[in-house]
């Protein structure tokens, strides 16, 4: 396996890098059906890594776990008129059921607004029945005929929260507080810093009244919408009769919101990270956090009884990392092989060991990240590391990575965030470096569309922290209250 | 919600009885779609504890997680003959993907072991490559007509292990590794015990050279089958051309093993120890393992703020049983409802705190199992309860609970187990008791399905460890070496 030789540069070629790495990892492979993939067990770790930290996060804040059909009966997609226009070009359809024709074609969940709203209404009575706060992990089916491994295939995985309330108030505040809990996983765990922010009304969820976004920024300056979180209004509970007594007896059509965050951010998560060596993961979201590398030669079961001794040590601390100690000790491959290996899988830690550190020499923890300890915090400033100290140090050194991965990230950011104040200024960074321009924009359709037909650029968000200042539209010069994010999606 | 006036006896009327309680205590609700069913919070909590327990056992298996897609094209299906007979008649099929008809159809997965094995057959060239242990947690759909909740669905979950190994001695392994963990977990967390042992050539699963299954046994003496562990031989290995070079350079076919745990499971357990007022369920499932009833009236804060304390001492105990410990202080409901409500729901143990046991007075702990507690190990005995005490209580009486429920259902399964040594005998228990009847059989399939025929009792299994002996076949007389267990199955 000589991926070293057949990996393309990320440097150069982003695409060819991240589809040969995906597979080279064994992250995942292609699925038979088209735009379908097979999340393979280094990848689909990585996911639960992040389910781990999410559910809990989840369940802290009062919102239960349920399981809603797969099938929803094509009605009651119809029932919202924006919500069935924007999802009828991508869905998979149930024609065929135990052999018969089916009177009622079933879709194959898109998302579950509406069989969870259907179930809602019978389950919503009275305001003591609210708030209802149900999240669901899933599959879900949006038609591509194109695969982009994790980015882009048609069944992906997610978690999806819906919630119904007694108050427009609490609604957003769920809305918020589900963006808020996306934007700390996605900063704690992924390293990823992003930007959060609110969707125009052309870009915003199908039968939504406001959708916030968290838009996270790629190599090729291309934007990722990694995650959003919705505020429903009453759209789905009119159409679907969701409505409850108050306090005073009055009828009332709740409140909702609902809120996704999908295995795309995976592909996001490996693109923004890796480099010409192959993947390069943050220590909260690898599966294997070190591996220790056995130098034989001499005295073999030396050696390999010390790996031993160091990964009980290792995996004997406490750790906030969670994942694998692994001692590579398979005697068919050759150390060099193991190193690239490791390299090219993006474990943050490997430990040589051969018969000096077995023999009571001084062991060296070699991070994924060149250069990394090469300034003040340089792990050579501190202690020498021990079989008994190794945990300590492990543990320290991870934290050391993972924060510094963050640094680079939100270096990247702000350097390829620009403020432009003219559609030259905007066209001339679409077509060199890309990344995320804030301008003027008047909010009509027509402008977006058009910036976005010339030059492929498009509102990505209205951030929540942007000022409100006087400007002009940087297309038609009209009026203009706030700075848009505009970036070429991916 | 006046459910104890109509809630059907289950004493009287099990069918109807279970019916009703699965929707009173909001474990489930029927789903649109044919034969769909929600998982409510409640139902779907209990999943999550079978699924932390089993995930964990798995995977200190070796065992990784995957996921494979949903969509298997059809002709993937038809590779392997006894599989596609045995499913064909429940599949449900997709047509139309993205707006159009398409080339070749897709079906939902009823079982994933031909999408996975063509995936096997790219990444295993060696023996090198083997064993390959991987396990899904997701959903399957198989056509229903009828929904019979959690017991008979058209989609339910499931995990699906599937194994590909160098030996068929290393794959038989790992099919018993896999039925002893189901058995584990049935007794030690379900507190359902039930026999272990091999299907018929009739019964077994399709596609399959043996299936390990168990069978417990439900109230009316009914058989349910909880969970299957296929040895798959090499049929699926020809079939989707999974071949590794051996040691010596040889091409071999691989050795392969499935083995599937459904939330059916779940339908036995309510059904197996709930009672006339409502669920009962073993505190490892219990999503709520205490509620604590405050009797308001007199100085309520005080009694409100010493329920709260009480709460925090239950939750300071390191626990084996994972639940939620509930203070239901919801002022329009009656303390009377309240009581009930808990009861319908099988909580395990209800605590009323009133201003007595606030000011000092020993607390009450009440367990869901009437009765119980009048044996030698009755709680009275032990010391009085006070706030500080409590938790390590709580745990001990959680503990007696859960191990006198297995009690109960293992005199259950002892009681209603019969050896019958005649036909006449054997059709006088199913047209009666029912029960799992040990009887002599041929093993020709002919006699097994005039059996089913006449009286419905099928073949369960030829358990583990059956005899040998010399008998007579109950159907037709001929010579039979072992007694194999007859029942109705669900």
């Amino acid at each position: 396996m000589a991926y070293q030789n057949t990996l393309p540069k990320k440097s150069e070629d982003l695409s060819a890098w991240y589809n040969q790495i995906v597979l080279s990892a064994e992250l995942a492979d292609y699925g038979p059906a088209k735009g379908t993939m097979i999340f393979r067990p280094y990848g689909y770790r990585i996911w639960e890594l992040v389910q781990e930290a999410m559910d809990k996060r989840i369940k802290d804040h009062g919102v239960d776990n349920a399981y809603f059909p797969l099938f929803i009966p094509e009605s009651f997609l119809k029932r919202e008129k924006e919500h069935v226009e924007g999802f009828a070009p991508e869905l998979a359809v149930v024609t065929v059921g135990g052999g018969e024709e089916l009177e009622e074609k079933l879709v194959v969940r898109p998302t579950s607004e509406t069989i969870m709203y259907d179930a809602y209404s019978r389950w919503i009575q009275s305001w003591r029945d609210l708030p209802i706060l149900i999240n669901q992990w899933n599959n879900v089916v949006r038609w591509e005929k194109r695969t982009y491994l994790f980015l882009r295939t048609t069944e992906f995985l997610w978690q999806e929260g819906h919630t119904a309330h007694a108050t427009h108030e609490d609604a957003v505040d769920t809305q918020k507080w589900a963006m808020q809990m996306y934007a700390d996983i996605y900063k704690e765990y992924f390293a990823l810093p992003g930007i959060v922010g609110y969707k125009s009304q052309s870009e915003k969820f199908a039968g939504a009244d406001a959708t916030l976004t968290y838009e996270s920024l790629m190599p090729e300056g291309k934007a990722l919408q990694a995650c959003t979180s919705h505020d429903l209004g009453q759209n789905f509970a009119k159409a679907f009769n969701i409505s409850f007594q108050d306090k005073e007896g009055k009828s009332e059509y709740a409140w909702q919101t609902s809120w996704g965050f999908s295995t795309r951010s995976l592909g996001g998560l490996f693109m923004a990270h890796g480099d010409d060596k192959g993947l390069v993961l943050p220590p909260k979201l690898a599966p294997i956090k070190v591996v220790i590398l056995p130098v034989l030669g001499k005295d073999d079961k030396k050696v390999l009884d010390f790996c031993e001794e160091i990964k009980k040590s290792i995996k004997a601390v406490d750790s906030q990392f969670l994942g694998k100690v692994e001692v590579l000790d398979q005697d068919w491959k050759s150390i060099g092989w193991k190193a690239s290996d490791a390299e090219m899988r993006g474990i943050p830690i490997i430990i040589p060991v051969g018969l000096k550190e077995a023999e009571g020499g001084d062991i060296k923890i070699q991070t994924r990240i060149e250069g990394y300890f090469k300034d003040e915090n340089t792990y050579g400033n501190l202690v020498p590391v021990t079989s008994e100290n190794i945990g300590a140090e492990v543990e320290r050194v991870l934290s050391l990575i993972q924060g510094r991965l963050l640094e680079n990230a939100q270096k990247f950011l702000k350097e390829n965030t620009h403020i432009v104040n003219s559609y030259d200024e905007l066209k001339k960074y679409m077509e060199t470096t890309k990344g995320f321009l804030k301008a003027f924009w008047c909010e009509d359709a027509t402008c977006e569309s058009k910036i976005k037909e010339e030059t492929k650029a498009t509102t990505r968000c209205l951030p929540l922290d942007a000022p409100e200042e006087s400007g002009k539209c940087v297309y038609c010069g009209k009026d203009a209250t706030h700075r848009w994010i505009f970036a070429q999606a991916y």
